[in-house]
């Protein structure tokens, strides 16, 4: 099976948790996006009406076979048993996908940091509102979640992964919401380091495995920018 | 089997997806925080550190025997299967799955619209930046969310509900999302009422269902208030 990732070519964003887990599986896929020229016509037209059956609402979207699959955490749902990156028992797959959906939640308000407003318009348009936004980001909704996670991590016996006994993708997704804020909030996860020492430890642990290694020093891993979702605004890391 | 669910007492919020899905079964079910005093505690007591396995970071969630499971979309997909609101087969099931992501989506960017800075921040706090929100949301995020149901539904070659043949708990989200949607916009709404007209049959469909209609005429269902998701706050009902 030859996986069609389809993403937009110029970020990580949240095609990045996809493409981490097809590197760490070493699943044979084709980034469409940024393999070929026009290949951003043939992904926008996929979404419009009338040309299939099952439309994505947005990207990131998984071509498998006949199948089409949008939404990232659905897609892992999906990818993870195929590619060895999910736990075997029903009750283990529901809290992977449950701590992948938190991550997402995660996700969501660290973008909403620099959009406040609306997705609709540009950071410049809503720059006084995106650093009220940070404020309440950074003092309470990101150690919230740090800490939910950090604590997760604490109470698995199994293992110093999230779930289970051995890696999954939620543990991927987590070493990529961990470099997103430290690249968008440098000062901020500074000043938290000494309470996620877990979370600091399994990102550690991820970005030393073999293909992530390789997959991070390579040119498909894009770096970050400020189109991306994580976006280093000097005023948006608040102290 | 009896589920107990653990939502907020006095709102419908993300729960109302769940009741809604379990009140259409006929499932046996308790609404724990609304079921007894003292259940408040218990509820905020299994999102603490330390006292369960696999703690939720929020309710909603689910209690189905050993397990507790977090995440709206994640206890639907759960659930649906066992309750017959869920399509057979597994490309199906992704499909919902998919779907509910996206009305999660849209969710969420109708509460954004009251609290663009913050959860974290009361409405008063925030108002003027509301209304800015306002005018993205009405105008361009809410239009494009809508069209993209009418046109799954227009294309669903098996049945006038959104998955397959039958009736699937995506179904119930969306009359709860539109029902919401009328609350909390109703001159928006009313303005595009000709562009979803397979939206708004779907959702009288879903109303008249003997359980779900009866559970709407019950003290069970909640009214719409202003601690909810979706509010009626006239200055944000922008035409």
């Amino acid at each position: 099976m030859k996986y069609e990732l389809y993403y937009w070519p110029s970020i990580q964003g949240r095609g990045e948790f996809v493409r981490l887990a097809l590197e760490d599986a070493g699943a044979a896929y084709v980034d469409v996006a940024r393999s070929r020229r026009k290949a951003m016509a043939a992904m926008l037209r996929l979404m419009e009406a009338g040309t299939v059956a099952r439309p994505p609402f947005a990207p990131p979207f998984l071509r498998a076979g006949d199948m089409l699959i949008a939404q990232t955490a659905n897609i892992l749902l999906f990818l993870g048993p195929r590619i060895g990156l999910a736990p075997r028992r029903e009750s283990e797959r529901l809290w992977a996908h449950q701590l992948q959906l938190t991550l997402a939640d995660l996700v969501d308000e660290a973008h909403n940091v620099h959009h406040p407003i609306s997705t609709a318009l540009y950071y410049e348009d809503q720059k006084a509102e995106a650093r009220r936004a940070a404020m309440q980001f950074v003092h309470t909704r990101l150690p919230k979640f740090l800490g939910y996670f950090e604590n997760v991590l604490a109470r698995n016996p199994r293992s110093e992964w999230l779930v289970g006994a051995r890696t999954t993708y939620v543990d991927l997704s987590l070493f990529q919401v961990m470099a997103g804020l430290a690249y968008a909030f440098p000062r901020a996860m500074a000043r938290l380091e000494g309470k996620h020492r877990r979370l600091r430890a399994l990102a550690e642990r991820v970005a030393a495995r073999p293909r992530i290694a390789a997959y991070l020093a390579s040119t498909r891993r894009l770096p970050f920018n400020e189109e991306d979702v994580f976006r280093r605004y000097p005023a948006l890391d608040v102290t």
